[in-house]
């Protein structure tokens, strides 16, 4: 770890002559585990299909309530293995009945002999934890050796966690700008009143960095973040003594927010998971945890507040990052002009921990 | 014609070295005359626009009643000429009145003299039988000698037959296979029950190829199925004689079953023809014939829970030979991984029956 | 100018050997003023979002009233500033607040020092009258000497003006020449019973072409056209004295009808603005201007039947020019047949007038 000076634009630029790699078409490394789906999405007895960069996979949970992962097509004509049925401990194609362990081993095809059983289809490692269905969908050796996230604040009463996401129509790279860049705070002037904020420090290291922030509020605040995050102590005090964190661990995204005291009271885990082979499509998966105020049920009671004030954060996000998508699918390349250092960095830092290869894009000019 | 044994695979497979065409990517030969409207869908008077493999063709019928088929453009502007207006016995176009016969020729341009008239536009050998409307799209030359479909149990007393078809989104050759593959009883388990088939004998020829199967009951014969095709003699009696014969004879096919005494109870004719100029598209037409029972009019007031059987099973097969197609699109190559002999045969044959061409796509990773 | 006999076919073929440019994948000049919008749809304190030819521009309008139009485009994160807030006599950016005057440059950076501000994006020339908000895309030098249009029947009392418009999917070439043909009446045959253009004298210059017409009535006259334009005098009198005027005076449009004693009663004056990259849409603007007759009040009486009555007309032009569009696009390349000499002069007259690069298109073939 070390410290870096902000402001240093142009620290991160690549040495005269080497290419810089367009970002938006770097993939994500499939060496991570990824969220594919809410818990609640797989019951017993059913097999759901999701996607994880343009790779069909199915999500199946036995009667028994063993979940696991398989490709999401028949070996034998490739219809989608999630329009099957479950029985036992397995997975039935809908069309002919052939039958995958949770191996993804073929153990059954109705009209042949077991003698002659086919190859089946590659099994993924999944697990489950936080209410979140992780599948490995790289290289299976190393699925052991990297580690799930651990989300203390999810398991802790201390705070109540709202899970939430939904599906954004662009590259995982935006989102992870979008949330580590404060000075954005005037695409939420509706929401948030005028704040600035200030970036006090930074941190990184090989596949993570990290950066603080304090705000200092410009104009009057509303009243919407009032009651969800509590008034400023005085007009007078202008200075917002929290302090907050953004930090991207390479896949993953956490924003915590500490009080004076270093007490955690927000804690945000938040991946972007690309869902078309093009990347142009992310499903978000987030857990924001709120830490309980003294007086019990308070929060309970400001929840579907709380609930209302983030979708529209959220909703406002979403709206710019896709713009944002918009306008590199039309220039055909990446056109932007950071000057924050920080956002650099970051791009920098997801450059070199994406996959090795090109996405290919479909050239400008086209008439579709 | 000759006996082949079953469960041979590997019989068809290519010589060593010869590469196979991808099946999807074979055209249908246009040299045989393919259904493309239901004679009700050309009133006199009216011009109507259908497709065959991309091309455009114009069906109109006269006042007198003459039928013809034109390539659906205008000469002149490239207009549709079924925007246009059936006068006399032409057809003329909707925007400057360029008028054709029924031959394709040119016969008035209301602002240019006679003697100065241009070429006109091709014309399609067209005939009408059993309510169909079929067009010769190939090599005009080889109309006269290439036979129309005979269809008996269309025109016998004896039998009552249905009307189908719907567009399907899906190469014409999977609808082939998936009438042939009687394996596929487990997509119809919530109207079939558990049947298995068991395929007796097959033959074939150059342009043809047939299987007999029998079926055995293993559950309960659900009762939409016992009052359609009547009940199983006894629960016993678990083996049913009757014996189906499911045909292609290029580029038609057949289903008949015959019951125990050689009566042709059942008499299924139905083509797909493709639609658009890559052939991920066909429309359906089906000629379900069954024959009449000895007490009167009992098939008719069966007809409404037939039609929602077949309309059902129809559904059913259209849904999973879609995902078919979308499996290819991904994958941008045949991944099927087929065992039943049947079957690879008839990839075979649809193969060599063909056209010579290769259908061009567009290429995986596109953003499209 | 020169004068040029009718009926010429082929006299703008070109030299044997010389191949002809596709009209259809000629871009429009850029060295032009176009309309990008009403001056309604601007109103004060707002920015709008409009493109021209696939280059996306934003139309501001201060709170003083000041117009301009900017690329729109943040040179930041490259989102629209036509989502952005229009600020005192800037546009803010709605992202990070990056701030543009009317001339491009940026002038506010609200994390940044003032010294280190980052350039800004392309201003247009921009002006208004007539109520369209015209936009200069093409070389800046040129603005200058280039004239807006100048339509004096809008600017006169004795004309009333309908302005009139829509988004119309095709390239802007068969727009002029549905417009200048006028042997398409029987298109129109529902509103304007059977007429009989002819074609009196045509002339031209380098960028500029002109022809008049008559017209002979040969069947009995609709009511909506009698009472929007007149009855015909007589009914013996069939051959109407007025004469119409159908001038492409690059790259704008006028059609003019001028009675017998010369008195202008119709002045059209239309454009036609390429939308996207490609060229297949356009954003059709019109000016119908028509003398009031001497009876007060008459004309805006009539008035909503001549918007229905042209109304109804456009409507059928632009159904069959999106159908000329389609079929080119299918065909892949220039396949019309055109007899009438006028429009083959009308075409190299647009091909010799626009841009000198080719619209690129998607191959046929294609499975999109």
């Amino acid at each position: 770890m070390r410290a870096v000076p902000l402001l240093d634009s142009g620290a991160f630029d690549p040495p005269a002559g080497a290419p810089v790699r367009d970002l938006r078409r770097v993939p994500i490394h499939p060496d991570h585990w990824y969220p594919l789906a809410w818990s609640s999405e797989v019951r017993r007895g059913k097999a759901v299909g999701v996607h994880f960069a343009g790779s069909p996979i199915v999500l199946a949970r036995t009667a028994s309530g063993t979940l696991f992962a398989l490709e999401d097509r028949c070996a034998h004509r490739q219809v989608p293995l999630h329009a099957g049925v479950v029985t036992g401990e397995s997975l039935r194609c809908g069309y002919h009945g052939w039958t995958y362990d949770c191996t993804g081993r073929c153990v059954d095809v109705p009209y042949l002999g077991r003698e002659r059983l086919p190859n089946g289809v590659r099994a993924y490692p999944c697990q489950e934890v936080h209410g979140l269905i992780f599948v490995f969908p790289g290289d299976i050796e190393l699925a052991q050796e990297r580690e799930l996230p651990t989300l203390p604040s999810v398991a802790d009463k201390a705070y109540k966690t709202r899970r939430f996401g939904r599906e954004v129509k662009c590259h995982y790279s935006f989102m992870h700008e979008n949330l580590m860049d404060m000075n954005h705070q005037f695409l939420h002037r509706r929401q948030m009143g005028q704040m600035r904020a200030r970036s006090l420090a930074r941190r990184r290291g090989d596949d993570w960095m990290e950066v603080d922030y304090t705000f200092v509020r410009e104009g009057r605040q509303p009243v919407g973040e009032a009651l969800v995050f509590g008034a400023s102590k005085t007009d007078g005090d202008r200075d917002n003594k929290d302090v907050m964190t953004v930090r991207t661990g390479y896949p993953y995204q956490t924003l915590q927010i500490r009080s004076d005291d270093g007490t955690l009271v927000m804690d945000l885990w938040i991946v972007y998971v690309p869902l078309d082979a093009a990347q142009r499509t992310n499903r978000t998966f987030g857990l924001l945890s709120i830490r309980r105020p003294g007086v019990p049920f308070a929060l309970d009671l400001a929840w579907p507040l709380l609930v209302w004030f983030t979708e529209r954060i959220f909703r406002e996000d979403r709206w710019i990052v896709e713009r944002e998508q918009e306008a590199h699918d039309r220039q055909g390349a990446d056109w932007n002009h950071e000057v924050f250092p920080v956002i650099n960095e970051l791009r920098d830092l997801l450059r070199n921990c994406g996959g090795r290869t090109v996405i290919p894009i479909r050239e400008v000019g086209d008439t579709a």
